[in-house]
């Protein structure tokens, strides 16, 4: 029986809230054993390079901006392109939720049998703003090839990564007609909003999504010849702090002197909200911290992320933070706490002489495991109860808290994953916790209990939230093979 | 000869440019003896209350702007207003400067000749905007008489106070047709944008302004039983300090604990410019600070300022600032430093992760005598030298500086000033130091030589820059009834 091609344009396109019951049955597959499994999908991977970039140049090339509401309908139309994809590789189950907005698209082949591992594959179908558009040197939805790379919005961020996992799933499926794992895909219309309802559908389907691992692609390497797996993220706690002082706006030369300025005292309550080696003094911000040991230092060790790295990447004159941590270790294993904004009184162009009414700090933590963001808000406020002076008032709201994820090192999983990759590359993987926080990382391992394997091929330079995005097309195809071994390793 | 009266609405109307050449000569004088020169002055003052009001209604309801560059005509008309008193009053010598702008009025009565003392007038005939006009219980522009008050924009801060010294100039010279010391009035228009043109105009015009004292009634009292000289105000150096980070805004997570926070770096210099003690920390800030006296604390301890009075009109918790000294010695006689304005990063609704690329802070001194202003730019950098750390990098621009500035309490002048208002009010006068800096007291000492003695009748709930602009009518009375006995005490 013939499998509709997936890159051929579909007759009937697929409308959010039908209900997929036509399932295009597989040829039937013929047992082989794994290396000449692997050996056909990687030939059939290389042999497909020029129609996998085309292909995925039809999704990036619509404008589904998860931000702006006028694109609405071409949010969808990514979703649609990404069911039908699903579809055409005969997925099962194929269900969207929720069917009121950009859904979550969930498919599933089981074939491999209870047996063997199941891998659950997340990604987001919806991209960035594209603004300013006069910033790029091509229209960012009309992908172009300039060199190695694809030039368009969503390329990197992350469409390129989503399409990979298709077309690995599809090299398998068409050269052995049966996945040696069973997958269940995941995909989001709404990461770029922020995934208001992701958490929701992981806590109300924990027995659909149930899985070994999940392989999130949505991470970075650090370079094109190092491909690196993030094990670790770290957790969040967003405040914003205000301290008031007078109840309007002072003339600075009449009360200046005998009134507190609240712009002052933030300041002086933030200033101590570090002490002189960077260490963050909320009472009890480090208790649950897990140390590092011998074995994860000397592998974030291996990391080319020295300070000079760090310096030129940034521009700053010098590094800071704690000196008994190496840069890379202060950036992903240790937490944090960080000004993210600040605003008092008169900030125009030139002199006003105020005395502030009020004051504000956007305050936010970067956590590690085992710290419980909901904690730091207790924190915070213990600091503030025993630092604020008299002379003014303050108070705390709290935007977000999310906990750290970590994943074994160790696992089963994770060394596939580390082979697959020295293979495909021929460069041993870097083990690295990064430093910011994925929510649906963190969501997976808190409410469903599946620990993720962090593996995208975005490069530091891609400008991912900015002009020219760009997927570096050779790691692109690399990501592919890669997971073609991965799938294959798991099922040895 | 007949005087024209000043009330009568003159025929023709002055004209900007043109050169007033005719002058009204006065009726010849009759030699009287002080006091019943001063009787018959304060009779004819008590006799025309009404009018005195009426007339400041006149000048009042001119919607003189200045801010405002549609109301450039009104701030003009405005200004012609007080060239025709001046006229009418018959003072020689009437100029406008520069005659391109809203000019600074210029006029002189030098009858009593050199051996008299020469009193130098300001004032001002610009007011501030009257927006947001929805808060105003009647039209800001017409003046509405409402218990004791007459409520206008420009009312109390301060064509009222101007109107005042015309009209006690004109209760003297009526009565008596010769004023017992010269004066010479300075009326600008450009005040509430901040005087451009003054300074420059003082320098070049010494001979022309030169006096003996000048008399400033642009400030003001603490109540209406209370009279109050102010001696002394504070000076002001303004600037702006960025602390500059990485080159542009960077992820908190993907760098946060590597990267010095320019706003936490900024915050921890702003912390340090003060010590636990609310002392300044900018090095050599108090060299010059002149030391108070026994008298002048004693005299500054009369003054009805304690904590609970500030507690109450500012709102603030509990006063703050250097333990050795009261309150009121603090704001007016000690120096200060503080945060006007305060910017970082994001500061809209919500949660951002961004870290910083920079960080801004206004921030201003205000100085006391015999500080230097155009040295605390140096002890600022200096400060910063000493303390920024070299993970950032900070620049600062200086926007403005003016020197304190301090009269003698034992002047001739204070000394009549202080008699004039006791009899005036019946009640001994405060002395005060007072916080703000009035750019045209510092001008005309610093550039002239000239002290100024500033007794102006505004008061704390005038509400000068806001809607329902308020001039206690009796207060207004009392500083015509003032002035006189001021002339005449200095007359014998």
């Amino acid at each position: 029986m013939h499998m509709r091609l997936p890159w051929v344009k579909p007759r009937f396109m697929v409308t959010w809230g039908k209900i997929f019951l036509k399932v295009h049955p597989l040829p039937p597959f013929e047992e082989v054993n794994g290396e000449k499994m692997t050996q056909a999908a990687l030939t059939y991977a290389q042999s497909h390079k020029s129609r996998f970039v085309d292909q995925l140049g039809e999704f990036v090339a619509i404008p589904s901006v998860s931000t702006d509401p006028e694109r609405f309908g071409d949010v969808r139309r990514a979703g649609e392109w990404v069911v039908d994809q699903l579809r055409g590789l005969g997925l099962k189950n194929i269900q969207l939720f929720p069917p009121d907005t950009h859904p979550i698209i969930y498919a599933e082949n089981l074939d491999a049998g209870p047996d063997a591992p199941t891998a659950l594959i997340y990604g987001h179908y919806d991209v960035q703003p594209a603004e300013p558009l006069e910033k790029w040197s091509s229209a960012p939805f009309s992908p172009t090839i300039r060199g190695e790379n694809m030039i368009a919005r969503g390329a990197s961020d992350m469409k390129g990564q989503v399409a990979a996992t298709l077309f690995a799933v599809e090299s398998v499926l068409k050269t052995s007609g049966k996945l040696p794992i069973n997958v269940k895909f995941m995909i989001e219309g709404e990461e770029e909003i922020g995934s208001p309802h992701l958490s929701a559908f992981i806590a109300s389907h924990r027995d659909l999504i149930a899985s070994d691992f999940c392989v999130n692609t949505d991470t970075g390497m650090l370079s094109p010849t190092q491909p690196t797996i993030v094990y670790a993220l770290r957790g969040l706690a967003y405040f914003e702090l205000r301290v008031h002082g007078p109840k309007q706006d002072l003339h600075s030369g009449l009360f200046g002197g005998a009134v507190h300025n609240p712009a002052q005292a933030l300041c002086e309550l933030i200033a101590g909200m570090h002490d002189a080696n960077g260490r963050v003094t909320l009472p009890g911000f480090y208790d649950k911290v897990r140390a590092l040991d011998v074995e994860e230092r000397a592998e974030l060790a291996r990391l080319p992320i020295a300070s000079d790295f760090i310096e030129t990447r940034t521009g700053v004159p010098k590094l800071w933070g704690e000196p008994e941590f190496t840069p890379v270790e202060r950036l992903g294993a240790r937490p944090t706490l960080e000004v993210n904004g600040l605003y008092s009184g008169f900030i125009g162009t030139g002199a006003k002489t105020v005395l502030p009414a009020y004051s504000m700090a956007k305050i936010s933590c970067r956590l590690v495991p085992e710290q419980d963001s909901s904690e730091i808000r207790g924190q915070l406020e213990a600091y503030l109860k025993a630092n604020a002076p008299e002379t003014i008032r303050w108070e705390i709201d709290e935007f977000v808290h999310g906990n750290p994820s970590i994943s074994d090192r160790n696992s089963r999983w994770v060394q596939a994953m580390m082979q697959a990759q020295e293979t495909a590359w021929g460069v041993r993987p870097i083990f690295r916790r990064e430093g910011g926080s994925v929510p649906v990382v963190t969501a997976l391992q808190s409410i469903a209990g599946i620990e993720s394997i962090n593996i995208g091929v975005g490069l530091p330079d891609d400008n991912q939230h900015g002009p020219d995005e760009k997927l570096h097309l050779p790691s692109f195809h690399k990501l592919i093979e890669s997971l073609i071994r991965f799938f294959d390793l798991l099922a040895k």
